[in-house]
């Protein structure tokens, strides 16, 4: 089920700047009862992005009736919301005025093995780098090819792929975000070179103050994340994952996991 | 006119991963009495794009035949190319197999002022920078976010604004390649860390050295073009465009220019 614009539809205009140059944003949302129990920050997210880039806001109010007309009755669903610059003429130059186009795409709720949330996952570090750039970091845009090709590198051996940055330093998952216990404390590396501010992200790390778990942002190199007392990665559909083994090696499991699932639950709704 | 997988249509599957993640490529390509005489340097550069994002290489007959349909009878146009990966469900990793989707745009030649051609242009330093992937380098992927935002610093008050990396290296305009006159040798930023790796900038490269202008790949400064002995701009629509000011300091004009745009005419057919 999708609509574009408003419409439904399974077909885009294709002179769309989202297709031509990737000038566009995204968001997917899980889906509740026919509710996003996250909604509110993944719309702020989705503002930033839009004032990052200069494309005008969508109305909030007006995604949330699509996407309540979409989702309703659906216990269980993905919704992936893009928005993009909209059409354009050739070259890079954005049309004034721009039409920004707005996409809401239903999806079934990602069939994982219970073990990988309790028992941990295989985690492999790529070789592929993510490249640094302040000006689009941490925003959701639509320019993925790094994740691509970082996900090309293996098959179903591992669940999930670590990138470094062009400098070797750890960034996230293609598809989530990192955290190490260290000392007692939980680190996760800052996203303000590149990287994706996950919103699951920022509920682990506010959470883990409220119920007093240290947790900072640290800048880690590869090497750092063989001496931990636990790690895992953190996204809005999988909740929280433990690593198993990273590149082969067992890695430690640490209590705050479950303990972070639980008051997450309690404060946001989302499932543990 | 537009084709989409050899079928007349303005549209696009919107589950099209060149729209999701910027996953594929394109060329722009001059169209010269219905043909496009740099045919074989674009899908030479098309083909090492495909194997770099492990796109299946396209065939290139049947895109030939389709593109000479398309093109018939145009004394001058532009043809837009785009290979995505093709439709695939969520998620980063590449759907196998994978069908790619190729896409004809044919377009109104720009309707540029001789002027720019024969005084030069104005050109300014873009704040936004290019991020540094050598796995990406050179290749013209649908990551262009970066020269989305660059384009999007001035209007009409310059014809063109040049790039630098995130480290402060010049690499290129965001639609052309920069060359640059020091000491009698023509000068251009290597392409292995970022930008594009201009057909026309190739042509150049080889133009010069055939007919005794020594011509070399090297890494400059922004600081290094404010003491040249002239400096141009290549792309394969617009040929060679001198620069008449950089920031709004005057530059030299070098007489290479006019002797290069000849030799390269003789020699492969494009318009002077």
């Amino acid at each position: 089920m999708v609509l574009v614009n408003g419409v439904a539809t399974d077909r885009l205009a294709v002179d769309d700047r989202g297709l031509h140059y990737g000038d566009g944003l995204f968001e997917t949302l899980a889906i509740l009862d026919g509710h996003a129990p996250l909604w509110s920050r993944h719309m702020a997210r989705l503002h930033r992005g839009c004032r990052a880039l200069g494309i005008a806001t969508p109305d909030t109010d007006a995604l949330h009736d699509e996407a309540f007309h979409l989702c309703a009755g659906r216990p269980r669903a993905v919704l992936k919301l893009l928005i993009t610059r909209g059409s354009g003429r050739r070259g890079y130059r954005p049309p004034e005025p721009a039409v920004p186009t707005r996409i809401l795409m239903l999806g079934d709720w990602p069939a994982h093995p219970p073990a990988w949330h309790d028992e941990g996952i295989d985690v492999r570090t790529c070789d592929m780098r993510l490249s640094r750039n302040p000006v689009l970091a941490g925003h959701k845009h639509l320019n993925r090819l790094e994740q691509v090709l970082a996900r090309a590198e293996w098959g179903d051996e591992f669940q999930e792929g670590l990138m470094l940055d062009i400098d070797g330093w750890v960034v996230e998952g293609t598809m989530s975000n990192l955290f190490v216990v260290k000392d007692g404390t939980l680190l996760t590396p800052p996203i303000d070179q590149c990287g994706v501010a996950g919103i699951m992200r920022g509920l682990v790390m506010e959470t883990a103050q409220a119920i007093g778990i240290p947790c900072e942002e640290r800048n880690l190199r590869r090497e750092d994340l063989d001496r931990t007392e636990g790690m895992f990665l953190s996204n809005t559909l999988i909740g929280l994952w433990p690593l198993r083994s990273l590149d082969g090696r067992p890695t430690p499991r640490h209590g705050c996991v479950p303990v972070l699932r639980s008051a997450i639950h309690e404060r946001h709704g989302v499932p543990q």
